[in-house]
């Protein structure tokens, strides 16, 4: 028999540093995506993985801009659909890595796409012989601001939104913007609404610079201009520094997580209907209205943030948000995500956050009253820009 | 136009600790897995994770100490053959996670059961919500000595061991060398060969230790000696030691690898024959053969493994190893999962290693062919213990 208990004690320091790379012309992508951690034989094949939503064009550009420079890589379609953010088609990923004998340091495979592919190639390469290197080229807004930036990855699950998941950024990161060009203005916003989720909970300035630049920034044409290269560059910064100090989580009161607490389960709900963004952004407003219903935001900042949401495009309004089950449902399944308590960021004045824990159901339906009534007034008051969403 | 690339560098630092430690009585181990980052709320329900493969009244035991401390709980039966260490169960795990509710840092899920039992649930653990934290309780010598203190977890796919799986070490692991009892003598042989395994690579007194026990360490009667509680102790600090340098593996060229190379391909190969420890000993053995053929032992050095593996109640010789195709196809395969290059473990006198990236496949098939003509005559000359084993 062991008189006592004895027990041994493991610990290990773990340094992850990763890069996101701004580049100003193709070459630039391709090289450094070849370059990076390249093995000395050079007919080593790489995994290249497109987003199946990419246009023809765009995708057989970027591969045959890969041959030019010499790569020797095999192609493979991955979806870029939201419904298709599933475990399966993380499966096929890994299933195509282990053919082409992907090794576990060097030589990393390639994503290039949107938010969905990205998603599903890094919870690929974070299982596949427990984790290899890839390298993510985010070719919409959002998934440069966002998913670009992040350090999980995750699929869709039980109806959940990234149910599961694992913590395995992209050893490098390219953002090249001029793939903005290729996206439809509808994508435009949802990458805005991130940007707009940033602004509102932390960064004033770039808030302020939202309003002024809104409508250029949505339109297309006005894709390079230094103000849009700029809002880009200080989102990415924003993300970075809030991912850095806490990038496992460890804190789950986080500022990210603004616009975050209520849309899962109504964008999951409404998979057809909302994109990302739109559903980050209707979140951020219905927050913003709790904010305001506690004091924590004047009427006149809240008015603006209706105003400057319609400025980039995105919705005031969706009936998600005026189904109080799904609410409280959503909150519910938010509170076990943080431990048990809401740790609910709300606005305190625009650029600032403050948590809370006591959200009630009257207050749930109080705010979901109130964004209804709010979006009715601005689509009779403003000149709505958003015609083009449906 | 972007005039030149610009990039966001992001670096963190994360602190993994976790706790190995040896209990004496049960009370202890259920008053340890309930104490465990506990929450205020007695009523908090907890997942108990339950390996099949576990004697009825083993179970019942276990569940009965759980109540009587007061824990609330729901037990759910998990898979302990290597046959079903397979995703679809690592999901069911994540899906019954998902439907109790279980919080992302608090009141740890609980897997009692073998290696395969721990996997299969810290698998589920890693992907639900990014990762929650478990306890593991191991109930055999292998998983004691072996998952009990490793911070991987894994299922098996597409024919090969462990491809797919993650870094997510158990915030606690409780080893209680009691429940060694109720294994058959097979089953403590299993995991002696992961002990033969880390004392003939990094531990000459280990060896020694168990050519001169082990026919006593591997009789069920004697596990509570304080040689066997040495014994193992010794072996988890070992293992112990060498994770804690090099726990994500960024380091290619490790130890503990040795008796891995060869027999993951030929224990998937033979997954109704050979248990783990038995495939890793035959490793051990055949890599001991091709350090003897350069030079690196000596054959009395050679002649004691035999040996102790007999003694151990572990085999000598199986026909995967004279399946020259399949060992090298295996090497191959291990080739990728280091890079790249061999990083093959040999030893160098007994508890000693070195490295070596030009084994051929003429030595192969002669080291091959040596293990074969060596368990004969092993078998002719000595009083082979190991009866039991078919």
């Amino acid at each position: 028999m062991l008189e006592a208990a004895q027990s041994i004690s493991l610990n290990a320091n773990q340094i992850v540093s990763y890069d996101v790379v701004l580049c100003d012309n193709i070459m630039d992508v391709v090289s450094k995506c070849v370059d990076f951690d390249a093995e000395d034989d050079t007919n080593t094949v790489r995994g290249v993985f497109v987003d199946a939503g990419l246009p023809e064009q765009f995708k057989r550009h970027f591969l045959e801009k890969l041959s030019s420079i010499g790569a020797h890589y095999v192609a493979t379609e991955v979806p870029g659909d939201e419904e298709n953010k599933v475990l399966p088609e993380v499966l096929k990923v890994v299933k195509q890595m282990n053919a082409l004998g992907v090794k576990r340091r060097s030589a990393p495979c390639i994503v290039i796409g949107g938010g969905v592919a990205l998603d599903v190639v890094g919870f690929a390469a974070s299982l596949y012989r427990c984790g290899v290197p890839y390298i993510r080229v985010p070719t919409t807004l959002l998934s440069m601001v966002d998913v670009g930036v992040a350090a999980k990855t995750a699929a869709n699950y039980l109806g959940y939104k990234n149910r599961i998941g694992t913590f395995h950024p992209a050893a490098l990161t390219l953002v090249f913007p001029e793939y903005l060009s290729t996206l439809p203005r509808r994508q435009i916003s949802n990458g805005a609404g991130e940007i707009f989720k940033l602004a509102v909970i932390k960064d004033k300035d770039l808030f302020d610079t939202l309003d002024h630049y809104g409508p250029t920034f949505i339109s297309a044409r006005e894709l390079y201009s230094d103000e849009t290269k700029d809002i880009i560059l200080r989102s990415l910064n924003g993300m970075a520094v809030e991912l850095e100090n806490n990038l496992w989580e460890h804190n789950l009161q986080r500022v990210v997580d603004y616009g975050h607490s209520f849309s899962p389960l109504v964008e999951m709900t409404y998979i057809n209907e909302l994109l990302h963004g739109e559903a980050v952004t209707l979140d951020c407003l219905f927050s913003a209205i709790l904010s305001f219903n506690r004091g924590h935001l004047s009427g006149e900042e809240l008015e603006r943030l209706f105003n400057v949401a319609n400025k980039l495009g995105l919705p005031t309004f969706h009936s998600g948000f005026a189904d109080i089950p799904l609410l409280e449902r959503a909150l519910k399944d938010t509170t076990i995500h943080r431990n048990g308590s809401q740790n609910l960021p709300l606005m305190d004045g625009i650029g600032s956050a403050l948590f809370v824990n006591d959200v009630s159901s009257d207050e749930i339906q109080r705010a979901s009253k109130l964004m209804a009534q709010l979006s009715t007034l601005f689509k009779l008051l403003k000149n709505n820009i958003n015609l083009d969403y449906k």
